[in-house]
């Protein structure tokens, strides 16, 4: 909004250059299209027409774009960008985006700790189940470790997912569930499945920040519903329907990510009850579910794999290197996902890991392994939660369950402030607005805490809270 | 193109809905478009108006369509179809299109033989070294087990691949690759990068039939080249890219998929020529590369990774159950890639299996297993060859490595009648249209001669034969 500074005509040129190559790389500007008139940009941009007139005429030079006498300028014909979800920056100063977390922590070295992440660290998983499982694996049939998958994914894995569900009180048969590479790669094939670019899709706010980069992919619209301590808020959620007509709407019911929060019986009948006056289909990612002291009402178990579709995966409770997810709807839909699979993946996921992970399902070591966890987690969200006040970092809620607590700092500080002093420091934190696609976190932040053991994680947090005040 | 027949109008009008439903479904109409008229659809199909009439009064019914009045009838605004690539229909009985094969073979059971599959039998495949690697993965890091991968793949693999390039004078720095889940979900990660809906996309023909699968999911316009003993017909190439302007180009260079042809050194010069004067990128799969008696020349190699984008995997090689394959791109391509790869899949391919992989190719096992298997299969291609030649099934080259041989069915056969008379009899077979856009291949077939021992193959082969003669 500040006006023109002199000296600074060229950055504004840059300015104006990248903003057109940015709307081009997003696919807001297409092969042909006309640009902006040099006037409406100059007055939305802040900058003087001669600015626009110069980025545009090397825009031209470049062959990015064309002028046509008279008439102004087009992208030119033979332009299609590729599909770029971010400007490609260097690592440190990557804009804090939904793939900032996701970058920083995947990529992170050993020597860097993630209180950021949204995953356990190994020796909270169940690691001599896992060793056990892959002996196994080295002594089974040659066919399990050369072939490809079937392409609904192992039998026997599928019949053990099958009895799980039945406990959570969603009753579906054999195909109507199938095996996917991930748990990512089974909401990422139910949205090429459903959706076209420009559709609308509902998600929480906050909600998991790769479902805004798998959106984002996907070219679909994002709308948010606020998500209070019973689940979104059904009012808001209601009108949106009939406002905005979303063609899907994607949540965790138990323990959401990242608040923590489970779904209302009350909040769950009047969920599904909007959804059918409005026909939508709703993606219910479980990822979080066996983590439940006790079973909560699930969207899946009320609608009957009716429009609600389940998703699921391993990654957070035995191994997110043997990975393997699954998905559970209707039949029918059930027979073309295969048949995406098949086109995109050739075949279900690795026999390798379905065997791995059966194997530990099938033993009693699971559900000894998940006792376990839930009690060291309980301590471990206390302890973690007291420390956190101490340092006027307010939960927003206590969760029954899971490894994440979603807090607020006091003072109105700017946790992507808060953040970025932290990676200084080689600590990756998660700001709040990565999770918000309103952009209303600013002053929250997701803490995993069986990842905030290391004393240095706290002072490291103790100074970053300091630069993110001032 | 038969009349219309009387007592048949029940059917006539099914197939009339079945058709609207399938474009409804194909995406080839939308929420709110027209209907064709009655008059032209009934022209189209062959039936009587009052057909079309009596379809679409049931199709308003269900819901999926409604009339305007005065102004014909329109697809219901509501309607998004979710995105089917084939018609879902029982298994035995699908349409013999490029999901027939994938489907039958990775479905079958044991005791179906499958002559029509893309891929070596178990005892083929370097099972020791594979047991060994899985011995050594219940041995690893916990974090192995455990963790996430990063986002480009683990490095120590990412290495090897990338001295094995240098062997087909690939030059690339690590920031030049990144390893995926597979070389299909290379392939995937590519068509989501690079096209839009509708764009333009050409192959060859004959090729991969998995090809035009994700080409469909990707919704892109196919066109295919007419493809040579040396290569794609040039001139034709040349032509498609003035006439089609095609966006991407798929093809294997060496042993391309299903011919067995190797490019020579002649033709991938003008091929390249001919791309950069129509700013062509191509996608070079070279998944079948390390089965050559020599090393053939890459477009890859030529091109030096600017327009020519290289991805492979060890599937046909190592193990398909252990899956990862690998992109090599320009590194400013590679960067949006990752964040792509993240956005639908979370991260890098299991470093549970870069691991297996890695330990395999880092020991010398890995050259000695392919010395053993090329000498095996140029045995065993010879063998199969004489015994086809023997019924009449002539090879249209013979390959210089690989396990496919793609034959011309003496007299005319039609080699989807000779397909189906062989599953009937539980052996699956790849007849030639699945591999070809044009639908010119209706008397080939490419038989994988790995899978042709049993005796019983060749009484079915011998039987469907005949069957497809009448």
């Amino acid at each position: 909004m500040d006006g023109e500074v002199k000296g600074r005509a060229g950055t504004r040129t840059i300015d104006v250059m990248g903003a057109i190559r940015a709307k081009i790389a997003g696919r807001a500007l297409g092969a042909g299209d006309r640009l902006p008139s040099i006037r409406s940009l100059a007055a939305t941009m802040g900058v003087s027409p001669s600015t626009v007139v110069e980025a545009y005429d090397r825009l031209a030079a470049e062959g990015l774009i064309r002028a046509r006498r008279g008439s102004g300028f087009y992208v030119s014909p033979t332009v299609t960008p590729p599909l770029a979800l971010t400007e490609a920056e260097p690592r440190r100063d990557r804009a804090v985006d939904p793939f900032w977390v996701s970058r920083q922590s995947l990529d992170a070295d050993e020597s860097v700790l993630k209180p950021g992440c949204g995953w356990l660290p190994p020796d909270w998983m169940p690691e001599d189940a896992l060793r056990r499982a892959a002996r196994a694996l080295a002594r089974n049939d040659a066919s399990v470790l050369t072939n490809y998958g079937s392409t609904s994914g192992a039998l026997a894995l599928r019949r053990l997912l099958l009895t799980r569900l039945a406990e959570d009180a969603v009753e579906a048969s054999v195909d109507q569930l199938m095996l996917t590479g991930s748990g990512t790669q089974a909401t990422d094939l139910l949205c090429r499945f459903l959706l076209r670019p420009g559709d609308t899709v509902l998600v929480d706010d906050p909600c998991y920040f790769n479902f805004r980069a798998l959106l984002r992919a996907h070219q679909a619209k994002i709308v948010s519903v606020p998500y209070t301590a019973s689940g979104p808020d059904v009012t808001r959620f209601e009108e949106i329907l009939g406002s905005e007509r979303p063609r899907l709407y994607i949540t965790n019911s138990a323990l959401h990510n990242p608040t923590g929060t489970t779904l209302t019986l009350q909040t769950a009948h009047r969920l599904l009850t909007a959804a059918a006056a409005h026909d939508l289909t709703i993606i219910e990612d479980d990822i979080f579910g066996d983590f439940e002291p006790e079973r909560s009402p699930r969207l899946a178990a009320l609608d009957g794999l009716n429009r609600v579709i389940r998703i699921g995966s391993f990654s957070k409770t035995l191994s997110a290197s043997v990975r393997c997810g699954y998905i559970a709807a209707r039949a029918d839909w059930i027979e073309h996902l295969v048949d995406l699979q098949v086109a995109t993946s050739f075949g279900g996921p690795s026999p390798a890991a379905t065997d791995i992970i059966a194997n530990i399902l099938a033993g009693g070591g699971y559900r000894k392994h998940m006792d376990e966890l839930r009690q060291r987690l309980t301590r471990t969200r206390r302890d973690v939660a007291r420390r956190l006040q101490a340092l006027g970092v307010e939960p927003w809620l206590m969760p029954r369950g899971g490894f994440f607590l979603w807090c607020r700092l006091a003072g109105g500080k700017d946790a992507t402030a808060v953040a970025r002093a932290a990676l200084e420091d080689d600590v990756v934190l998660a700001p709040g607005n990565v999770f918000s696609v309103a952009q209303t976190a600013s002053d929250f932040m997701r803490f995993n805490v069986a990842h905030m053991s290391e004393p240095r994680m706290w002072d490291v947090l103790r100074r970053a809270l300091k630069a993110g005040s001032t």
